[in-house]
C-alpha cells in the first residue's frame, strides 16, 4: 500500500513503546510501504528497537517473505525523542506500551493533549478492555484495540475491538489501515475478557493443564496431539470449518451427532481451581525435560525460523491467504 | 518397516472395516512395507474400499510423499472375504467399524473365537472407551484403542488407550508399531471421554459456539482468529511448547503471570446448556453464507489437498517431525 486510504491522511504512522511488540509492527507498516517513527518513553529502548528491526527484515529476506531490500524497508523507519514529535503528522499511532491500566490510561491523557482531530490510537493489549483506559477524553472516540499475535509481521491476525465510546468509523478505518498492510481482520463485537484468541486458547490450556494434573496424559503427549493432529486443520481452516467439512450434511449435522458428547466433555470440568504450585512444578519438570532452562532464548529463535517457514510454505501453497 | 519387530509376528495386518478410516489406515501399514488384508461385512464396502486406496496413494503420490510408485504399494493390498480369512496369519487386526457399541462388541466376541493366541486388535475409536466393548474375553488383554485422525496418512497422530484389561506387552506392541509406520504416538493412561484429541477440541468448540451465541464474534472470524493466529504456533509446537517460550523464564513463569487470567476466563464460561435449534441454525446460516451445502464435497476434496501440500511442505521445513 502506498497510503492510508482516508480523507487527510498522512502516509506516516508512529509507533509508541519500542519493545518486542512495538518493533514487529513498525516491520509491518514498513514493509507495506508506510513511513514509521518509533518512540519509546526509555531513550534505550527506541536506540535498540532499530537493531531489533533490522534482524527481523533479515529473516524475512532470507524466506523470501518480503520482495523489497531491507535496507529499503528500514529507510522509512526513523525514531522521534518526543511523544509530540512522533505524533507530530502522523494519522495513525500503534500503542504497544507496557501491559498495565495506569500506563495505558497515562498515555492516552498525553495524547489526548496534544493529538490532532484525526488522530486514530491502536492499543497492542491483549487483554485489558478500551473501558479501562480509553473512556472520556476528547480522543475516546478514535481510541480501539488493534491486538496482535506475536511477532506481528509473521502472525497476520489482528483483533479489533471498540470500547463502547469508539466511534464506527474508527473501527473501519482500522479495518482498512489492517487489511491495506497484510494483516488479517477479527472484530471483537462486544468487550470480553482476553477477546477471541486468548479465551480460546485459555480454554484449551485449562484442559490441557487439567489432563496432566489427572495423569491421563503428559505435557509433551498433549503437545503431540495438537502439534500432529488437531493444529494441522486449525492451521488452514479453523474449527468452524473443520467441523463443518467432518459431518455428511455440514454443520448442523455435525451439531446434531457430537453437540452431546461435547457438552458431557465440558460440562466434566471444573474450571474453579487455580493451577497449584504442585501442578506447575510438575509442568515445569517435564518441560525441563524436553528444553533446558538455558536453551529457551535458542529455542525462541528456532521457533521464529519456523514461523517464516511456515509462512513461507503456506504462502506458496495457501496463496487465497 | 519390513516387519513388526515382535517374536513370531507376521508382515501381514487385517483391516476390518472398510470405510473410510478403513482404507486410510490401509494406505498406512501398505506405504511402510506391510502386507495388508482388507474386509468389511459388507462385501460392496470392501470391493469398492480398492479404488478408495488408489485415489488417496494418487494424492500422496502428486505431492510426493510417498517414495514408491503407487502400483507396487497397491499390490500389497487384498481383500478377504470373512474374517476368518482376514485375521489368519495376521498378527494385528486394526478395527474400523460402526461407533456403536453393540456392534464393537459383537466383533470382539467374534474375534476372540478365532483369533490365535498373538492376536493384538487395535480399535479405531474416537470416543468409545474399551471398558464399553472389550473386557471379559480371552482377547482382552490383547484389545486397546488406537485412535487415529482422518485421513491416518496424513494426519499421523495416533491415541492408544488400554483398557483395564490390556497388558502392558500389547501397548508396547502397539507403540512399535505405529512409530514403525511413521505415526506419531499419545499414550492416554486413563479412560476418560473423548480420549485427550477431542477434549481439547470439545473446550475449543464450546467456547468458540458460546462466543457466536453471545454476539462477540461471527463463526468466520472465529475461525480466522484460528488459522491465522493460535493454530500457527500449535501447528508445529504445540500449547505447551507455545506458553514455555512465550515467558521470559519459561511455562512457570507464564502460569503465575496468566494463570489467574485463564482461570477467570474459564470460570466464565458456564458449559452445562446444550447448543440449541437456535444456535445451530445460526452457525449453520453462517456457515452457508461461506460455502454452500452442494459445495461440502468439493471443499472436502480440497481440504484434502491442502493436507497433503501441509505435510510436503513440513516435511521440507520441519524434517525432524
Amino acid at each position: 500500500m502506498k497510503d492510508i486510504q482516508q480523507p487527510g491522511a498522512s502516509n506516516t504512522v508512529a509507533i509508541v513503546g519500542a519493545g518486542l511488540v512495538g518493533a514487529g509492527w513498525a516491520v509491518v507498516y514498513a514493509r507495506a510501504g508506510l513511513k514509521v517513527k518509533v518512540f519509546d518513553a526509555n531513550p534505550e529502548i527506541t536506540r535498540k528497537s532499530i537493531p531489533l528491526i533490522e534482524g527481523q527484515l533479515a529473516g524475512l529476506h532470507r524466506h523470501g517473505l518480503i520482495e523489497e531490500d531491507p535496507a529499503t524497508i528500514l529507510s522509512r523507519i526513523t525514531t522521534a525523542s518526543t511523544l509530540a514529535e512522533a505524533v507530530e503528522g502522523v494519522t495513525y499511532v500503534q500503542e504497544s506500551v507496557l501491559e498495565r491500566v495506569d500506563v495505558k490510561r497515562q498515555l492516552m491523557i498525553d495524547l489526548d493533549a496534544i493529538a490532532s482531530p484525526d488522530l486514530i490510537v491502536g492499543s497492542s493489549t491483549s487483554g485489558i478492555p478500551g473501558s479501562a483506559f480509553a473512556l472520556g477524553l476528547s480522543l475516546s472516540p478514535r481510541i480501539l484495540i488493534v491486538h496482535p499475535v506475536n511477532p506481528p509481521y509473521l502472525v497476520p491476525v489482528v483483533e479489533l475491538v471498540p470500547s463502547p465510546e469508539t466511534s464506527a468509523a474508527t473501527v473501519e478505518f482500522a479495518e482498512t489501515l489492517m487489511k491495506a498492510v497484510g494483516q488479517t481482520v477479527v472484530h471483537v463485537r462486544k468487550e470480553v475478557e482476553g477477546f477471541v484468541l486468548n479465551r480460546l486458547q485459555a480454554v484449551l490450556l485449562r484442559e490441557a493443564w487439567a489432563l496432566v494434573d489427572e495423569g491421563v496424559a503428559s505435557c509433551e503427549d498433549i503437545d503431540k496431539t495438537v502439534r500432529d493432529g488437531l493444529g494441522w486443520r486449525w492451521s488452514f481452516m479453523g474449527p468452524f470449518e473443520t467441523i463443518d467439512l467432518n459431518a455428511p450434511g455440514g454443520v448442523a449435522d455435525y451439531a446434531v451427532r457430537l453437540g452431546p458428547l461435547y457438552q458431557r466433555i465440558a460440562a466434566s470440568r471444573q474450571h474453579e481451581q487455580p493451577w497449584d504450585e504442585t501442578l506447575i512444578k510438575q509442568v515445569e519438570t517435564q518441560r525441563r525435560e524436553h528444553l533446558e532452562h538455558g536453551d529457551l532464548e535458542s529455542r525462541r529463535a528456532w521457533r521464529d525460523e519456523r514461523l517464516m517457514a511456515f509462512a513461507a510454505a503456506r504462502r506458496s501453497t495457501h496463496p487465497e491467504g
